[in-house]
């Protein structure tokens, strides 16, 4: 339930971890909590507020941190006032600051800590925390949608629609969990997406926006969206290193973005929507990755996930 | 277990179909048939020889055939003299010369007959004489084995490997469930494919092999195999329907035969092997197939099974 209640904050609480954390008093929810929108509350303050936590079981996907901040106090020092009787977590939290201090305090406190429970779990849903923290940068999500043959479009770029409803509002929800999409400058100029979340009660949801221009300049079209500051240039792929609060970020093509994002090495996670079709000659879903052997390609992906969204196939894949 | 049998003959009864039968008695199976290579004997005269039959249930594939031939006798025939309780019969069989005159038989012969059990598994393991029935030419299966991203190839053409050994030892047992596979001129050219059965136990069955020469003259590199003549010549796929004692054909590739067999809607089933790789620049698998609009592509395929075969992901589409 914690994990759930983490993915609501997904895209949301950068640079703060999505945190989900529930407390149980003799096998009853007694409250739950979540990382709000800009990263304050946490999801521990958020679920102690006006609750008799005592004697309680916590359930947390990250381990509570022990930094003060000017903008909420330590969780641990939360908890350990409240009194539970034991706190349940997922992942240790890396950052430097915390790093096990937590779990410390909590055990010094006479508190008993189960550490590691649905940890792989945690750390997916709260992935670009942990990349960032590892990498340095986002986590980025490749979105291809697919014929079976592999094709993107139709050789005179039409592409409306491959897919069928079902995983179209599937890649809204996966970009309702992102910081930031990014499209690369041929897909900005040819389609003008909106790249918005256009689904029911979602639509608060839409995330920043940028545009791949790699080596190109005089973007002149991308006067097209001068009344829309959001946009921004990222010059390569490693760009995203720089950018600020934005820890899931979504690159939802063309060809040539995707491949600049995988020459990179800057791709952790792929989603492949496959509708059952083929296409033969049109455009493919990846340019130039710089392969030079076939051995190479092997090792870097596989499987989590895959399941049929109408007609078509979803799958997800996650570095190996 | 009839049809399970009936999967043994498959590839090598033609123009026969493949059937499966099995006799019981109190709930034991005290025989089993399936149809010999070349055609005969059929199944039902398989599984009849030299048991007592009598007040039997006897299960087969395929409804028994009513027409004398020179090579053996009609199975009401057997089934009627062996006196058994009940037939249990999954697809009627669409020959004209029986089309439901051998249930009819039983029945007059007062035995009982239950039809339509597993008719669509049935008409699958039979595929081949199904479709010969049905569209007056074999039962295509399109293989296709590819990156994530729809490639087949490095741009040089090199393919080895894609797909890891489960899979390709997987592809061998098709090629063995096929009465002859078929190359374009470029991979016969290129590859110079064996096309053979390369499993223990199962070096018998290579398939008869084909070279779709489309449009092209001076073959020369055919020449290649001159001291095969197992090898045939299709000026295109709509001459496979000439082809003698082949009802199952499994085209292999390349791009531009697969795109032909598409283009020309020879094509019944596709299976797909995808390797969890990325090529980004290569070789697509599926050449022009003339494609006007999307919308024509959409509605001709359906998954039916799909899974792992190491770390590779397998699908079998069919016609929708």
């Amino acid at each position: 339930m914690a994990l759930a209640l983490s993915w609501r904050g997904r895209g949301r609480t950068a640079p703060n971890p999505n945190v989900g954390c529930v407390i149980v008093r003799d096998g009853r929810v007694v409250s739950r909590g979540w990382t709000q929108p800009g990263g304050r509350p946490h999801a521990e303050a958020m679920a102690l507020e006006g609750v008799d936590a005592k004697g309680t079981d916590i359930y947390t996907t990250l381990e509570p941190c022990v930094h003060q901040s000017a903008r909420g106090p330590a969780c641990v020092d939360l908890i350990v006032a409240a009194a539970p009787r034991r706190v349940v977590i997922a992942a240790t939290d890396p950052d430097p600051r915390t790093d096990g201090r937590g779990i410390a305090q909590l055990r010094s406190a006479g508190i008993e800590v189960v550490e590691g429970l649905l940890a792989d779990e945690a750390k997916r849903a709260m992935a670009g925390f942990f990349t960032r923290l590892e990498k340095g940068r986002p986590h980025v999500t490749l979105k291809l949608a697919t014929s079976l043959d592999g094709q993107v479009a139709l050789p005179d770029g039409s592409s409306q629609w491959i897919t069928g409803p079902e995983a179209r509002a599937h890649a809204h929800v996966e970009r309702a969990l992102a910081d930031m999409v990014v499209v690369g400058r041929g897909t900005a100029e040819s389609d003008s997406p909106t790249l918005n979340v256009r689904l029911d009660g979602l639509a608060n949801r839409t995330p920043a926006r940028a545009v791949l221009t790699g080596d190109y300049s005089n973007f002149s079209k991308l006067q097209l969206h001068a009344d829309k500051p959001v946009w921004q240039h990222l010059a390569e792929p490693g760009a995203i290193a720089d950018l600020e609060n934005v820890d899931h970020l979504l690159v939802e093509g063309g060809a040539g973005a995707a491949a600049a994002f995988i020459a990179a090495d800057c791709a952790d996670r792929l989603i492949l929507y496959r509708a059952p079709i083929l296409i033969g000659a049109g455009l493919s879903a990846l340019g130039d990755i710089g392969l030079a052997q076939l051995d190479d390609a092997h090792g870097h992906w596989r499987l989590i996930e895959t399941r049929m969204l109408g007609k078509d196939r979803m799958e997800v894949y996650e570095r190996a």
